[in-house]
C-alpha cells in the first residue's frame, strides 16, 4: 500500500489490531515450565512473551533482522544547530552502503542487515544498494515556517509504510528503525516539546555535542519553529509535518506497518522515538509492537520514557543513532526467544519442579 | 600452576599486574577517529577500551568465548534455606551436559562454550562432556561450623585456576563465570555480610524464590553461621572458607587466574560477585581484568556494586546463574570489541571529522 492521502493513512490505522493476550497467557505457561525458578530471566522472558503474543505462536521465528536506516536533511541546520556540516549526511550514506559506519558493525554482529533508503538527502546520490526514495531533497527550514506540506509529510511516511512492507513480505519477522540526518535532534526535540508538552529546555540535548552557546541557540531555534508554527501544531500528523523531518516520518511510517502486519519493531534513540511518538498517538495499540531499545545519553530521551512511562532495553549511554541501538536490542530479544524455543522443560530434562 | 598451599596462592596474586593504560590511551585515540561522534558509543566504547588495556593491543581479539559453569552443593541446604531440593544441583549438571538450560541457550546465542565442572556435588557423576574435579561431596553446614577447611578452600580455588588455565591455554580469550549449587544465595550473602560489613537483612534475598517465613528462617541462619564462625572470619581466604561454597572458591580461582594470564573474565550474578568479591580482595589489580555482567534481581546484588562503586553492563531483572548473565554480557563485550576493530576512520571513510 503506498500512501498519498489521510484517507490512505486513516485506512491503515484501521487494521492495526492488538497483540494476542490469550497466546501471551500460553507463552508464559510455557516459559514457567522451563528448568529455571519461575520468572529468574527476568526481562528475557518479557520480551519473549510479547513476541508469542505478536506473532500469536508460542514457538516464535524471527526470520529475517531488517534494520530500516532512512536518511534526509533538514532545512534547519541552516541555523547553525549541530556542530557538523551537513554534507556530513551524504557521507555518512555511503559509509552505510560500504559497511564501515557502527550501525553496520553492530548489525552483522546480531546477524541482521542494513538497509538504506534516501527519504531526503539533500545531495543526489547514485550509489548500489540504495534505496533512492528521496521526498524532496532536505525539508524546510522548522524555524521559519512548516519542515513540511502535510502532503510531503505522508510522502515520507508512505516510503516507511513501503520500506517496511517489502521488508515483511521478504521474509523479516524483526525490523529496527535507523536514522541518519544532520541536526535531526532539533525537529526530534521539537516535536518531543509540541507532542509530550515539555518545556524546551527541558527535552533539548546536545546531539553531536554541541557547546553551552549552541545549546543555547539551538534551544532559542526550536522556540521560535514552535512558535512561527504554531497553527499547525493540531494533531499529530500536522504537528510531524510543521516540525519533523522525512527520516523521522518514515520511521513513523514503518512503525505503523510493522504494527499493521503483526511484526516486531525496535526502536533505535532519541530521534526514532520521535517517530514512534507520532505512530503511538496515531493508534492506540501500535505500542504493543514496539521495543525501546536503549535510553540514550541525549538528555531528552528519560523524559520520552517517563512521560510514555516505558522502559528502555538498555542503558549504554549510546548517543550514536544510526540504528546501533536496535541492532544490540535486536541480540536481547532473540536471545529471549530462543529461551522458549530452546530452553528444557522440567519434564524433558528430568529436573524436579 | 595446582594450587595447594597459601604459598602457591602467594605467588599467584604477587603475578597479577595492572593492564596497560597507554594503551587504553590509543585505543581512545582510535575510537575518537571512527565515523562517529566522539564518545557517541558510551559504554561500548569504555569496554573496548578496556579489553584493549588487558590485550595490550588496540586491535584486540577475543578468541574463543568459554563460561566455566561449576557445579557443587552445600551443608547448609539442610537448614531449609531454599525452596528446591538438594538433588537439583546433580539433576541440572546433566541438563548442562545435554544443552538445554539457560545458560546453554544464551552461550549457543552469543558463540561461546559453556564447561561443566563438578567441584563439589553431593552425587556421583559420570556423564560424557563433564569436568571432575570434585574436592568433596557438599560442604560442610555454615550454620555449625566452618563449610571448608582452609585446605579444601585452596583446592577449589586450584581447580578454578587450572580450569581456567586450561581454557585460555586452548584460546580462549575471555572467560565468563558461571554456577549451580542449590542453597548458594546462602554462603554468598553470608560471604558479602561478612567481607562488605552489611546487615544481614539488607544482603539476603529470595534466591530461587522463597516465601517470607522461609526468607526470615534463612536471614537467622546466617546470622547464627557468622556468629559461630567469628573466630574465622579474619582476612578474606579464611572467610570464603568458612562461609563461602566450592563452586564460590572455584570462581574466585578463575578469575584471578584470568587476572595472572591478562585475560578479560565476565562476573555472573549474585553467586558469581561473591567469588568475585573475594579475588578482588586478595589482589589490587583484578578488578581490571573483571566485567560485571548484569545486575541480579535478587535484592543484595544492588548493594555489592554501590558498596564497590561498580556498574554492570546490564539490567535485565534475572537472577537464574549458571552463567547466563555472564552469557549474554559477552555479547555486549564482543559489539565493542567489534566497533574498535572493524568502523571505517574518518578518514577511510571519507567522512568530515
Amino acid at each position: 500500500m503506498s500512501l498519498t492521502t489521510r484517507d490512505d493513512l486513516a485506512a491503515l490505522l484501521k487494521e492495526i489490531q492488538p497483540v494476542n493476550r490469550q497466546v501471551m497467557e500460553q507463552a508464559q505457561a510455557r516459559l514457567d515450565n522451563l528448568t529455571k525458578p519461575k520468572g529468574s530471566l527476568g526481562e528475557l522472558e518479557v520480551l519473549a512473551r510479547r513476541i508469542c503474543g505478536i506473532q500469536a505462536t508460542v514457538r516464535p521465528d524471527l526470520g529475517r533482522k531488517v534494520i530500516l536506516t532512512f536518511a534526509a536533511d533538514h532545512g534547519v541546520a541552516a541555523e547553525g544547530v549541530s556542530s557538523v556540516p551537513q554534507d556530513v549526511t551524504r557521507q555518512m550514506v555511503y559509509n552505510f552502503l560500504r559497511g564501515g559506519a557502527g550501525v553496520n558493525v553492530l548489525a552483522r554482529h546480531v546477524g541482521a542487515e542494513v538497509w538504506v533508503i534516501d527519504v531526503g538527502v539533500a545531495a543526489e546520490i547514485n550509489e548500489e544498494g540504495l534505496l533512492s526514495r528521496k521526498v524532496k531533497p532536505g525539508t524546510a527550514n522548522l524555524s521559519q515556517g512548516p519542515a513540511m506540506s502535510i502532503d510531503e509529510a505522508l510522502q515520507a511516511i508512505g516510503v516507511g509504510v513501503q520500506t517496511a512492507r517489502e521488508a515483511i513480505n521478504n521474509g523479516a519477522g524483526i525490523l529496527g528503525t535507523g536514522e541518519m540526518g544532520i541536526a535531526n535532534t532539533t525537529p526530534a526535540a521539537a516535536l518531543f516539546a509540541a507532542l509530550l508538552d515539555v518545556r524546551v529546555e527541558e527535552i533539548t540535548g546536545r546531539g553531536t555535542g554541541i557547546d553551552d552557546a549552541t545549546l543555547n541557540h539551538k534551544i532559542e531555534v526550536i522556540k521560535r519553529g514552535l512558535a512561527i508554527n504554531k497553527e499547525h501544531l493540531h494533531g499529530s500528523l500536522a504537528t510531524l509535518a510543521a516540525l519533523g523531518g522525512f527520516e523521522i516520518a518514515a520511521i513513523c511510517g514503518m512503525i505503523l506497518e510493522c504494527a499493521r502486519r503483526r511484526v516486531a519493531v525496535v526502536v533505535d534513540g532519541f530521534i526514532s522515538s520521535a517517530g514512534a511518538l507520532v505512530a503511538l498517538q496515531l493508534a492506540e495499540n501500535v505500542a504493543d509492537y514496539c521495543f525501546f531499545s536503549h535510553m540514550s545519553a541525549e538528555q531528552g530521551h528519560r523524559i520520552f520514557f517517563e512521560k510514555l512511562g516505558l522502559s528502555p532495553i538498555l542503558k549504554l549511554d549510546m548517543r550514536l543513532g544510526e540504528g546501533t541501538g536496535a541492532a544490540l536490542a535486536m541480540g536481547i530479544i532473540e536471545a529471549g526467544v530462543k529461551i522458549i524455543n530452546e530452553m528444557a522443560t522440567f519434564a524433558e530434562a528430568g529436573v524436579s519442579a
